[in-house]
């Protein structure tokens, strides 16, 4: 069987689009792509995919937590001449806690990032290539969700079921929508509503039904310009044995392609089962942290 | 002379959205503005409109500073099975330290919140009504900019300049835009060059250009969504004399629009100046933050 | 039966130190009282007081996390002249989260503070007057245990049990100690050890054993300075019925004495059951945090 | 002339209290040691030495900041049965932004730590040996102020000037006091006073007068246990050309001893000239945080 090395090795894109380049996948998004995504918006109807950032969400605690935030002003104690009272606050979070993309300087493995940056850009300071911010005027164009959850006719996909891409292309027929280059894929799971149902954090972020390493090929024959996924961390765990994250270190260290986790697609998942279009606008701009391997994101589909 | 309640209860939206309303002029956005403003985008060009959120940035410190990035793994002093290595990074911030939102809850006066909340729905804990994560399927839709900096053929506008309707009217028609009902519109004073040419963060924030009171009702007029500029406050600073952000109050308290700040329109203003198109698709989700005032945003305008 | 604001009217120490006051009852530390605690000092043994501040502390997440603490230099990534490498390190955390003084600032009730103070005092920006800083160069003196867990026999006294004066008559008594002016007093409960044996923060946070209201009038009696528990809140939880925290507001808002939370008495403890002496010398300064209204510690016990 | 690595092997402590020591030159405080200070306790004034934690403290922003401090409750919007308010706190700060002690794992060269730990020891989850929580139960004993700036008659010693062993014997000898075995040493520099008269935090932390490498040979004769200054980095700033922080790199890294920094002895000297006495008993405990590299402290002097 080959190895996760041999597969990234086959697939991969370092240097395809320069030796400097920092973007990824995200360079199969051409201007044209964005004209035809655009002409896709037919109803107006706008669906937020993020989930809310608060303190009961769903990290139980360790590496990452949810989200502390603090007032530093309520307007109380003010006395401002002609009445005005202001309210503020902080942050104190993970930036991989909640709806999240990761960036490509995210996963590494043997050394080396993608493009063949070396590991030694990641360090305590942050990123000094490959950072969220790179990605600042993505990610937008074409959105496909891609409803696998739906397409086996359960609430949720078990944990550790690995979705194949047998899986993908049955439902792209089912659903009458094509993935092709530059898009940027939404695959359902149905993982979500484990959390929004039992309200469990524990069990939600205990393994994950996701995809499995075969489907990175898929992905790269199709030009898929990023992936997202109702789920936590994309692939399917646990995953395979004597091996972590595997997928991860295909997609983001060998193909460059950005990952967008812990999603909600309930509502357009109705809206495109109601209607049969699984198409959209979409636009799912990062925040500019400088030399983060993360950020939070709320991306908009719009149909 | 009229003062700025006098103004505010002449130009107040309450209850015109209900009684529940959370979401303010963002409901002059319709299905259908959301459609034609999508039909804008004609080249596919992507302009980011926020700016990089680092230890740099603009706050020079004091009730706001800029955001402190953390790293909590660098992928050292790893070894998990197959080889991989992973990042993971924190952020502490104010939330409205960058790029941001202000949401409806940020600003009140006479004991009341838009649409009539009382004051006490902001407390501690956040803000229990008019939260910013009630935007989460916004800010999405036409985008107009009107470039008052290049009207007037100066870099910036200085410190304190009060920014008219007639203005504004004067660069709509030489732009040859209009702007109407659910645009979001975009004010370019050149304030934010201040930063960036001198990286003197105590002069930006030291005053600045904006509208001046007698824009709200022009913005009332025109059934404006939301107002974005690339200054730290909307308003000329120092404003009136004897008040403190009168056109905040206005604005978010009697109107109920949501403001944008400290957006970078340098790369986009270039290109409207350079095709002599001011209008195209806007894109700016807040992230979904419960109970909170404000948002990070890096909003794309695709044109 | 007496209500608790009738006992802390009765126990008051308002204005018993000027209408200025910020300290309370550690003004009941003479400097001959510190000067006869430095006497106890006779083997030089020291225990430390304060629990680990560590990820896995005894908060199950909510209202207060256990610290996060990140590295912001590990010394990767250096290059300074002479090979020089440092580490450096921030935090983030409740400043009650782990062991703890709560400031005379903490706990209010019918608008009013200690000494009279408006509760206005206490304000988003924190305290005005009775922030911890207040008792800086505080609390040191004569401190006592009372083992009331080994008085009753058991690893650790029940949740909701009610330490009585007679209790602590009969530890002192079977202890051979006296309890008096100016002393920090230790009440051991045991309840730290539901925590390091079991791991479980939410049954360690669900209620806990302590003194109950009865207690106030015996430490105003003996003119107590300050009171420090194993457990994390002092009094017995579940309390009085349809009052919450009746303890902490005659002791805090009325008498005026700071509290220690969450401390670890065990090995202390030990110590004292060996050789029979049950007071030392006692070092518990809060960091000077201005505003705050409680602050981390690590007492030392010295005999 | 001698290299700092020269002279740290001449000095090097590493086995000297075996090859799992952690504590470094806080072994040479004896139980009699700790027996004697308490001796010292003669009048009971008590002396606090750490300055305030606030947000105008000396930090002037970049790789350290001021505590940010804000309160997560206030009172406000509390409605519990029988009147119980209270307020609640979250700090996030530097662990060395204020008075501090500097851990054992704060400083190494050469890939190796104190006592010879390998520096991947120190990694982005922190420090697996020398963290400051292993000093839980010090630093206490003895404590002796030499005041250099009285010495040599000025408010400061200048930015630069180095501090000589003949600087300290002479005030040894002016003060009347020696420095010995255990002994907790505080060198007054005057710097303290550089930030409390200009408030200019720039100032403050762009160099320093403090001790020169010769000192360290001084310091390891006498067998001092802790070394504690006025300044922020006890060492004479700019120093050694070439190299960078090379008495940190001797005393952390080869005689193992910790450092106390940014501290405020203004009212002790002055105590101390008043009565010529410069010997107390010194209590100065770090917060116990896991792994880290560095603690908040305000130290206590008693005399």
């Amino acid at each position: 069987m080959e190895s996760f090395r041999e597969i990234g090795a086959r697939l991969s894109n370092w240097n395809r689009w320069g030796p400097d380049d920092e973007r990824g996948t995200v360079n199969h998004i051409t201007p044209e792509a964005v004209v035809a995504a655009a002409r896709l918006v037919r109803t107006g109807r706008v669906f937020d995919l993020g989930i809310p950032f608060a303190s009961d969400g769903p990290q139980p605690g360790g590496a990452r937590i949810n989200p502390v935030h603090l007032m530093r002003d309520t307007g109380a104690n003010q006395d401002f001449p002609g009445g005005f009272h202001f309210a503020d606050d902080y942050i104190f979070m993970p930036l991989q806690c909640a709806s999240q993309w990761d960036s490509l300087a995210h996963v590494f493995y043997d050394g080396l990032l993608y493009n063949g940056y070396p590991a030694s850009e990641v360090g305590p300071r942050g990123a000094g290539r490959l950072a969220i911010d790179k990605l600042g005027k993505g990610i937008t164009g074409r959105g496909v969700l891609l409803d696998v959850a739906r397409l086996k006719g359960v609430e949720w996909l078990e944990r550790g079921y690995v979705i194949t891409p047998a899986d993908l292309d049955e439902a792209a027929v089912r659903q009458g929508v094509t993935v092709g280059r530059g898009d940027i894929l939404l695959i359902r799971t149905g993982w979500r509503r484990v959390f929004t149902t039992t309200g469990d954090s524990r069990r939600f972020m205990d393994g994950e039904p996701g995809i499995g390493l075969q489907c990175a090929e898929w992905l790269y024959e199709r030009e898929v310009a990023a992936l997202c996924s109702d789920n936590w961390a994309i692939e399917a765990l646990p995953g395979e044995p004597d091996e972590k994250f595997a997928v991860h270190c295909v997609l983001i260290r060998d193909m460059g392609m950005p990952l967008g986790e812990i999603l909600d697609f309930e509502e357009l998942a109705e809206d495109c089962a109601a209607d049969g279009v699984y198409e959209f606008f979409f636009s799912g701009p990062p925040i500019k942290f400088a030399n983060a391997v993360g950020s939070p994101v709320n991306p908009l589909a719009v149909k």
